[in-house]
């Protein structure tokens, strides 16, 4: 058993320190630690034993900043970690970076632009070499000093408002669309839409991609049976019970939804045929299976922190927008025929 | 729609750039970015225009380490963010952390001893503050040199090895024990047990559990009845139909395995009572509903931060252990009288 000493505020041993108790320069400590050529092998072994027994760190953030080579870290603000759309996505960020020698510093803004904002000046204050950014917010002329001033942001899930950079999104409206079409195939005419507040983008183009959707498939697109807003149980349940209940199709807009739909319609005897935004863990395995529009949540992440790692690398070619298609996963709920 | 620099090679502006701008000292500018008194209102006015107009933005890395203030960033080392659990547990380490100002580096070790060493090394190395680390491996003499050198370390999920040193667990084998007695109550004497590698603590510690449950409940424990390790579909449906087939109960060692149990079971005319360690999303909503041992997962994650937080603050009472209780959800899947 390791016991640990009385004090904490015993202070780091330093290169100094180092190179004291190893009888050496501390130019020599340094070429040790940096593993550059020149030291005479048992030289090099006396130095890594003092480091051992001094527990000598180097301070990389130190070096980083001295070399101007920048902090090693990327920053990743998202919604929520929570929810499990978002820990892959940051999953994937981390995978990229964890390859090229880079840490995630991560930031939840729940929604909330005045959250984003301080979440991405605060990494820009630590000087993060660059930022992954799932914005709350539709005013980013804020970030543009940041990208002119070297640090690489991507956008992901959502584009930027009022600024030109790089983006990573679903094919929503193409997602959405396809489910309309889909259900109509199976005869219904009366499809509702239950999707999260209409200010977010990838909401707003839900709606779109649906109306589309109920446009290309000849079915009539009704106001009375679109809700956008409700997040939690009792808001879907109010949507589904009231407004909502004269539907015999339903799409939700994301996989919170969805989970809060199937919550709400559990126990009815009649229920109306289900496509969900977002595959979800055991979706399979309800009863009945839920049909999905699923996509590559992990292609997400990765693109992104690609383009980011191809911005430091010293791509300069306009901002890009990279689209990650939707597929259509039949299971149960969406096929029940009318 | 603001637009980008062509290059991206632009230098960050300095306290120098800002002062000649606005036609003031250096030392101006330092008293009005970090809000000393001191400067006429019309002149800090002019500083602020200036910083607006350059993009300026403090280097709070740099700040911080002239300062000795350390960096205000927290490391999080944890098995795999992608997992439901995991993403809970980071969320609330979030939030402890914002409420103090800093930030939460993650990374996920993927359950292997040297990858955890690596990123504990690694975050030390960029100087966090602390450490909230959930063990891959067994051996953590390494740590004793950071917590020593002031940099403290809690533990969550699982204790350290060899090191004495804060840690956050769960009551696993109250846990189990009681869903073999609950098992037993319900007039089950074939109960199995499917866990994750006994080389992990907090699967060792729920078969222990587990066992303790049987004898208290006088029902027999066959060792022929527990299987450890299978952690996919695949193994984890070998192990259901192979050596675990006439087990008329089974309880399952993780959310993870639960939900492979759940998939390989899903069909079969007749299934085992189940109860599963850890609550999952929809495990109310499958049919049967699934009976759980259940805990605060956030209150794992909040507390870790919270005594990191106080060992920051100075508290140098010995190193502590906090056990998270653990509650029987009865919703269906376990309350299968034989």
């Amino acid at each position: 058993m390791t016991t640990l000493s009385e004090s904490r505020s015993v202070r780091r041993a330093t290169m100094t320190d180092v190179a004291r108790l190893a009888g050496v320069s501390v130019k020599t400590v340094s070429r040790v630690v940096n593993a550059e050529t020149g030291v005479h092998p048992a030289t090099a072994q006396r130095v890594l034993s003092a480091i051992d027994q001094l527990g000598f760190r180097r301070n990389v953030s130190a070096r980083n900043l001295r070399r101007g080579t920048g902090t090693g870290t990327l920053g990743l603000v998202l919604e929520d970690l929570a929810n499990p759309f978002y820990s892959m996505l940051t999953r994937a960020v981390e995978e990229v970076a964890r390859v090229q020698g880079k840490q995630v510093l991560t930031g939840s803004s729940d929604e909330d632009p005045t959250r984003e904002r301080e979440l991405v000046l605060e990494f820009c204050a630590r000087r993060v070499d660059g930022l992954v950014v799932v914005p709350a917010g539709h005013q980013h002329g804020y970030i543009a000093h940041e990208i002119n001033a070297g640090t690489p942001v991507v956008f992901v899930d959502r584009p930027p408002g009022n600024l030109d950079a790089d983006s990573v999104l679903i094919d929503n409206a193409g997602g959405t669309a396809q489910a309309a079409r889909h259900l109509a195939d199976h005869g219904h005419r009366r499809i509702a839409f239950l999707g999260d507040s209409p200010d977010i983008h990838t909401a707003a183009e839900r709606l779109r991609g649906f109306r589309e959707g109920c446009a290309q498939a000849g079915v009539p697109f009704d106001t009375d049976l679109v809700v956008m807003g409700p997040h939690d149980d009792t808001t879907v349940t109010a949507a589904l019970s009231g407004p909502l209940r004269d539907a015999t199709a339903l799409v939700t807009g994301n996989n919170r939804i969805t989970v809060h739909a199937l919550r709400a319609l559990a126990g009815r005897p009649s229920r109306p045929a289900l496509v969900g935004f977002d595959d979800f863990e055991l979706a399979d395995l309800l009863d009945p299976p839920i049909t999905v529009v699923t996509h590559d949540t992990w292609a997400l992440g990765k693109s992104a922190a690609e383009l980011l790692f191809a911005r430091l690398d010293g791509d300069t070619s306009p901002p890009g927008r990279v689209v990650v298609p939707t597929t259509l996963l039949p299971r149960g709920s969406g096929e029940v025929v009318r």
